[in-house]
């Protein structure tokens, strides 16, 4: 399957697709349509239908889309119907917050090793997490075949930590610094900046604001 | 300026360029190019020019920008050259951490009022706010003239939560509880979903990982 072909922007909406179809299970659906999957996203049913063509035929024209099996084939496809492993660097605030942050491991997202670089912090342990050295990553990162690193540091740290796990062989990152990481073409990136989310909806907001169409 | 014709996907870029505009500036630069811009953000320099042209000329051909010009006419353009009040709903784990997140009042983004429906914790007082009842959430975005909701409640509850600020007025949602919310057309939602960002990225790595090309 030509994977690497299909745009990333139906990459990005597959894990929603999956959302909606694990809350549709939950619900003791077994049958749906692109249209309740459409209504339920704010998507076209065409979009849907389109998206999902690009990984084969997962339904038939009137009948709809098998709940589970659907559901299946996207685990598959998202490779979530493994477990990950993942190192999470830096626990200030931010840090501690995704320790307690139980979905991770509720859809196979372990953090399997917590490190900081403050010796305040170094062997305390926080929700079961004992903290350790960066000088264990190397070592950790290797023995427990670990896959993905969450950054939670200072910005002026983050390139520095990006680079060492990527030397490590981590190809994923998810980045709670603010800044953009510069990365070789084989690792992947998702970037966690509520403020740049607040700014883009300030765009459309201010607008209105501004002219005083705004009723309260 | 027919800013509703800009896509969207322009829009969500803005917030970057200007976080990278930050950065200039702290670092004392004062012109800078749409080629460093784009090496900085893994972006094409023609893409960051033609981006910018939506809003107007903000450099010369062979001079670059002026990094303090460019970046107040971004503030501008994004509607943050002035403060924002926000209001955070659910102060679980999650909503705990957002109130240590110290990003939003850097950014004159400030939460005004936090609220739970949990007895335990309404008057008690985090990170300096006191915890309200939902029974007050009327009366506050009103006084304050909050503008923008957090929602940090369980899925259960964000339906609920968010038709209740958007019949208060309120028009942008910054939502971290993993649902799909439908929204009227003058609402905006932006999704905070570390899960789906995960599994975006598991996307492009299962596939190296199950044909043996991984090397470590």
């Amino acid at each position: 399957m030509p994977q690497n072909e299909v745009p990333d922007i139906v990459v990005a909406r597959l894990p929603i697709y999956l959302r909606v179809l694990n809350h549709l299970l939950a619900e003791g659906r077994q049958i749906t349509s692109s249209q309740e999957l459409g209504d339920r996203l704010g998507i076209s049913s065409a979009q849907i239908r389109k998206d999902l063509s690009h990984f084969g035929e997962f339904g038939k024209q009137g009948t709809g889309y098998n709940v589970a099996y659907l559901r299946e084939q996207l685990r598959r496809i998202l490779h979530v119907d493994r477990e990950w492993r993942m190192v999470l660097i830096g626990v200030g605030d931010l840090g501690q917050a995704l320790l307690h942050y139980q979905r991770f491991d509720e859809h196979g997202f372990h953090i399997v090793a917590v490190f900081d670089n403050d010796p305040a912090k170094i062997g305390t342990v926080i929700a079961g997490h004992r903290v350790h050295s960066m000088d264990e990553l190397a070592d950790i990162v290797r023995e427990q075949k670990v896959e993905i690193g969450i950054l939670a540091v200072p910005p002026s740290a983050a390139r520095e930590v990006a680079a060492r796990l990527i030397e490590l062989g981590v190809k994923a990152l998810l980045n709670y610094a603010p800044i953009t990481l510069t990365v070789p073409p084989d690792v992947r990136v998702q970037y966690v900046d509520p403020v740049a989310q607040l700014q883009h909806m300030t765009y459309y907001r201010g607008a209105e604001y501004e002219n005083g169409n705004r009723e309260r």
